[in-house]
């Protein structure tokens, strides 16, 4: 995928192939794994000071303050990695708040015995990412476990930005009559991790959605800043974040069932795998609830932006029902969408 | 060692006694646990809104933040646990710029399996830390893999604070003349974990000095805010932060053997291993290096706070032998300390 950063970047030359220890202890090898791997690709004036803390202007505002850990297994996939994945999902985190992402710390806790050259692949793709997002690295940390004590690779990342003083983005927020728009299909990142563990192939391959979604969200605020909720559908789906919307708000919402997108061959994976696609983790759209006056504007906003072309309307909150998310079927029935009990699929961020 | 809190506050009634898969996948088991094991503990206004980002007030300055993994082994401890020891790790590297600790984020990453007795002992555990610097988790995360894809439980903090504008930390302050002072006894954290992990036990066990050191470093604030490096020695030890400051600064440290300070049982556990404790790590003391004119008063503001009382000036920064670390020795040799290569002891914090 990342052919072109990967041939003009090749592994720097390490005294070990794979992940020893003692890259882990804080001592010479531990210098020069950050001094050849994270260095160069994160690298900032705040970053290369190396101290125990990163120490960062402040503008002022309220701060947007997220973290989240990825243990996504395989940790590639077709559409991205572990590493862009990892830095996205903390960007995107910190955007649905309205904030502009600007710092990020990252901690590695990596297997004895992993090859240096996997973890440079995933370090280009956090650098890619991170660069697109606009958001700097400042912070980092890296464990070593003994061979057997973790699964190749996990990553932590934290980050935060600042809200604009105009912008008060919540869960709590929804009234009725505010619109639901979609940024784009569902269920394609869960499907990408899935059908590569099952070894399912299609005519297409599915791919994951991974992307940074600040920039979306930037042209959103620029038609109003009267946005008032918004989420990027992870872990539980699309019907997991309605639902809390729905409990935090006290209103119910209701689905337009024929508008939800889903891509042809990531519909047929669901239906492989007997999977719903509103409950399956996305890792590069967001939904968003807005007042009525402004829908129209906000659609067409997204639809210009990459990572919005495919933005819809798909429902639309109510005074009915209070609590509930429901969605009418094709055939005319208007069915409960509950929260999910548990796991439809492990380890898929 | 928390009978008292474990006692007032015993195991929620959950519908499972271990973690499961479905316990990390965002649906409602995941916010059984939420709601009955980490919210009630950590429970602050931020929190409770439960939105994927925290947002804060913030009261202007510049901002401290650091990251830190915990996978530490084994997760319980005479003197501590992975809890307590990941809410002080994080607070002491933000401390150690000069700034107030105030926000933290916590990812776990648990093994499917996991008792929850295990995890209720390792969150109690955290709250007491937390109260006791005065920072408040606002932020969490939490993710299940699959039996032997971790080793219990790991867990990243991160956080912030905020920098007074007249305080300036840096490892690249030191000058010649500065005093050297210890905030207490060498090596107490590794020497526990290693003792444990190896079965030793001697007439009276070795405890970790696990702590948050906010307290005390206000204190020296207070003192004169013209403190010129400070540092928490944990892994790669005493060495290795001096190695780092005598580089950064490009200065020779010299320091007086015989004044640096470690419990008795901890010198013979050291012994017996074979290990030095300049190098072992330690999770409640800092090293702080001052102007001569301000070290008496500084040790003396030290020695009145319980995390200072054994503090000691061991030594001086010198301008012979820049970017090297030495050490006076009982028999009037001085042996240069250097920047370990690799792991004395993996898997200690």
């Amino acid at each position: 995928m990342d052919f072109p950063e990967a041939l003009s970047c090749p592994l720097p030359i390490l005294s070990h192939d794979t992940v020893q220890l003692a890259h882990g202890a804080g001592g010479k090898l531990s210098n020069e794994m950050i001094d050849k791997i994270f260095l160069p690709r994160f690298l900032n004036n705040t970053l290369e000071k190396m101290e125990d803390q990163a120490i960062l202007d402040n503008p002022g505002g309220r701060i947007a303050f997220s973290t989240d850990t990825f243990v996504v297994d395989p940790i590639f996939f077709p559409g991205g990695d572990i590493g862009d994945l990892a830095i996205n999902g903390t960007v995107n985190d910190i955007a649905m708040s309205g904030a502009e992402p600007k710092y990020l710390s990252v901690g590695f806790i990596l297997e004895e015995g992993l090859p240096f050259d996997t973890l440079h692949r995933i370090v280009l793709s956090m650098e890619k990412a991170a660069k697109l997002a606009g958001i700097q690295i400042v912070a980092g940390d890296t464990k070593v476990v003994n061979r057997g004590s973790c699964d190749k690779l996990f990553i932590n990342t934290s980050g935060f930005g600042f809200v604009p003083d105009n912008v008060h983005i919540s869960a709590s927020n929804l009234i009725a009559g505010d619109k639901i728009i979609l940024s784009g299909t569902l269920a394609d990142h869960g499907m990408a991790v899935m059908t590569t563990r099952e070894g399912l192939s299609f005519q297409s391959t599915v791919e994951s959605d991974t992307a940074g979604l600040n920039h979306l969200v930037k042209d959103m605020l620029n038609v109003s800043p009267e946005i008032h909720a918004m989420r990027d559908p992870t872990r539980g789906g699309l019907a997991t974040s309605l639902n809390e919307f729905a409990g935090s708000s006290n209103v119910g919402i209701q689905l337009y069932g024929d508008t939800i997108p889903v891509k042809e061959n990531v519909r047929g994976a669901c239906e492989i795998l007997g999977i719903d696609p509103l409950y399956v983790a996305n890792e590069g759209k967001l939904v968003a609830i807005v007042p009525e006056d402004i829908a129209d504007d906000m659609l067409a906003a997204m639809k210009n932006n990459t990572h919005g072309k495919d933005a819809v309307i798909i429902g639309e909150v109510t005074d009915k029902h209070p609590g509930v998310v429901a969605l009418k079927t094709g055939l005319g029935a208007n069915r409960i969408v509950d929260m999910p009990v548990g796991e439809q699929l492990p380890r898929i961020c």
